[in-house]
């Protein structure tokens, strides 16, 4: 059969730029706006532009077991081949990606509902919650985002605070982003030892009190088990215990976010929740992202209770592809990956070298506020001052553009943009974390003896009053 | 490389079921539920269970092109080893797709957002409407469905209708369904050539006029070109030029969901709007399920205007697997097939040959309300009784069953769940038309000797009053 013409077709970079600023819509922004990436291909942890110039992937925790893994590229090839439709049909690979979901989830998560993307899992873990309480409003944390549908934008400071944002909705309840490092309580301003998770989860608590008060009903209180977005925060232990328990006193449900963080990124567990102890079960669980190593697959995960509730409404739910013969191969060889390589304790060994890199990095570099991280998601803070945590915002973007200069790709994030995300595909080595570090002690050198302008990062310091100089450091041993 | 374990394990039919009711949540429904089927593998327009029993798929929309098309499964697996990244990176297949869909649109739809799924492609027009127009409320047609997502369901009276729904919520405004078999105006009450798309436009002037009446203001009116779920209706003639215009006068956009029936399935065009005349343009148009003939990719198509409002926001809209290069070179494929194949002409072809033997059958079957079609989009609407239009819903039903007993694959739809709906891949021949015609010609024999309980059906009935017997057919001659 002869190839279709457009797969023949190659585009000059300046070409693929003019087509798609013509035909894309401009809200989908790139990468490197200034001079975009154009990627052609892409193996295990490694990138390559149009010129074959290879690149280290530090960022695409979607591409989770490596960019194309063979026995994922194959199991979803052998699947195309042979059925690709409904779940109205039966099939097996449905059934065996559910059983092995739950499998790996605590014994209450054991019902599942197979969708396209995190933001699809997470608008039906809002539903499944206010069916299940017959509840509405959501309790999210600052800065938080769960994903780009209506529903979710409603529940995502990260977005609706935006200056062309649509605001907060009077249904949402904003709990203060437990950051430990620069939120309202700040591991620097006590003791050490001090049960800042529960001081956090307090104000949760406050907070539902206000809105019962004001006789609104909780249905959820929704929340990434590790923030991304937010700013690579850590949730400081005894957080999600506790605020479990006022979200449940006051008739709610609790969801773990889990689409960016889940599958194995921390390590030691295989969802980031489960740093929180085993006695911390969330009763509706998200995932997605990593789940299909780059295609379109994710789930809800909840208890019996919850599914019956939502069942009992009688009205179906149907999702076109969603748990399709095809996204389940994928998702099942994903897991399978995962087990077979043990990327969970390689994820740990790597994750561990890369923080107490980044420690001696941080010792070195006053541009460094903090380092954290647990297994292969790891944040670095840049502060202009350490005293006063001025973010170092400008810094932090000159970073990202010199190290992809140097061909490594990083991301920076949070409320300030102030936070070098490292998310790197499972398979990331120890000699990708010494030549990232070695890469990054050289930008940092040179950012010494440049001049940035500041006015815009001082105006959006938090830091208000004066603080003894800390070298603040957290993770979570795995 | 060894076999993953979980591609190799083959469950039997009972364990399939048993392991699904376990895992799987029950609100997602089974065709032939109490004895559902097992789907194996699946070729051009044929399904095979676990035992090669082959059946004739009428119902398959979404395996637009055939069932594991070979070209299309080629494009998926070549690209599936090279790369699958997100679109914050430049690729070829992304623009090529964006610049393929543009060129089959009207001239003003000019900009892409590619996602996931037809709700995800819904709920972003959604966002788009209201940023644009900076007005909230929305038109929607009665019966109609447009997504599983929390705000498609606000505005899908198939969903918030049912009696465990949400209900409608006060920003949403419910136009009659222009159905003129069944609706509020019927083609059987008017002399022939009354302008009955002028009279439903009309009620839906006076709806947007009591809104605006009430200090409420339209985003969008929203409907599908044709109406799938809602029970294969076949918009009449100046339906859309009129609401269009009123819409428009209002400070509203319209909202075009070719989702179910878009990419040539109405044979002559590749859009169903286009049906109601070059003029008529929407503003935003949403297209999905045959556009990856099974793969999770969907788009919404808008003028360079809304795009624009939608940047100026300044909010980025990054959708994770939208756009991905493998999810393009699938719906790149799709449209090359199409073309190469001369399906849109094949469509009509299949098409109109289905529709007249239908038409002879209905002539021999009294329970045969209503055939109505265009392409390979077609609809029959069974009643008890043709003056009173007593809906037979327990006999499509019955139909429903008898047919895949013999093998082929048909489903029935629509309020009252009486209207046999045949949308099958757009490679189902003449002979597989002949062969559904003769089956379907046996069952309804059968039927006339068969007893069934028809309270239900007639507490349905929407005939209140008595009319001259009729013989309805309707299809847009293409």
């Amino acid at each position: 059969m002869a190839a279709t013409k457009t797969s023949l077709e190659k585009l000059s970079k300046t070409d693929t730029i003019h087509l798609r600023k013509r035909h894309v819509g401009q809200a989908c922004k790139l990468f490197y706006k200034h001079d975009p990436l154009k990627i052609v291909r892409a193996e295990r942890q490694y990138m390559y532009d149009e010129n074959d110039v290879q690149y280290l992937d530090c960022i695409n925790n979607v591409a989770h077991v490596g960019h194309c893994h063979p026995e994922v590229v194959r199991a979803a090839c052998d699947q195309l081949s042979i059925l690709n439709t409904n779940n109205r049909f039966l099939h097996d690979n449905l059934v065996i990606c559910a059983r092995k979901l739950t499998s790996i989830l605590p014994e209450p998560l054991s019902v599942c509902f197979l969708v396209n993307s995190g933001s699809e899992a997470n608008d039906l873990a809002l539903r499944l919650a206010r069916i299940h309480t017959k509840h509405h409003d959501v309790i999210t944390v600052d800065h938080a985002y769960h994903g780009h549908l209506t529903s979710l934008i409603d529940i995502s400071p990260y977005k609706f605070n935006l200056p062309g944002g649509t605001g907060k909705p009077s249904w949402v309840h904003v709990a203060p982003c437990p950051d430990t490092y620069r939120g309202k309580y700040r591991a620097s301003d006590y003791p050490p030892g001090t049960d800042l998770g529960a001081k956090y989860a307090d104000d949760v608590r406050l907070l539902i009190k206000k809105a019962v008060d004001s006789n609104r009903t909780i249905s959820a209180f929704f929340a990434e088990s590790l923030m991304s977005c937010g700013g690579q925060v850590i949730l400081p232990p005894n957080y999600l215990r506790n605020v479990y328990r006022y979200v449940r006193e006051a008739g709610g449900v609790c969801i773990a976010d889990e689409v960016q963080v889940g599958f194995g990124r921390v390590g030691k567990h295989w969802w980031a929740f489960q740093l929180q102890g085993d006695d911390v079960i969330p009763d509706i669980v998200t995932v997605g992202k990593p789940m299909g190593n780059g295609h379109p697959v994710a789930a809800v995960i909840t208890t019996r209770s919850i599914a019956n509730s939502f069942q009992q409404t009688g009205v179906e739910y149907f999702n076109t592809y969603g748990g399709n013969p095809v996204s389940c191969a994928v998702a099942n060889a994903v897991m399978d990956v995962l087990e077979k390589e043990h990327l969970r304790d390689h994820a740990t060994q790597v994750g561990n070298h890369f923080f107490n890199s980044l420690c001696q990095l941080q010792a070195k570099h006053p541009l460094i506020g903090d380092v954290r991280g647990v297994g292969l998601f790891i944040g670095i803070e840049l502060v202009r001052d350490r005293e006063k945590k001025i973010p170092a915002t400008e810094e932090a973007e000159h970073v990202v553009a010199r190290m992809r200069e140097e061909h490594i790709l990083i991301s920076s994030d949070g409320p300030d943009r102030n936070v070098l995300k490292l998310k790197p595909p499972m398979v990331f080595t120890e000699q990708n974390a010494d030549l990232t570090i070695k890469v990054l002690d050289q930008v940092l050198n040179e950012i010494a003896y440049l001049d940035f302008n500041h006015e815009s990062s001082e105006k959006r310091s938090k830091a208000d009053t004066e603080r003894p100089e800390e070298l603040s450091s957290q993770i979570i041993k795995t």
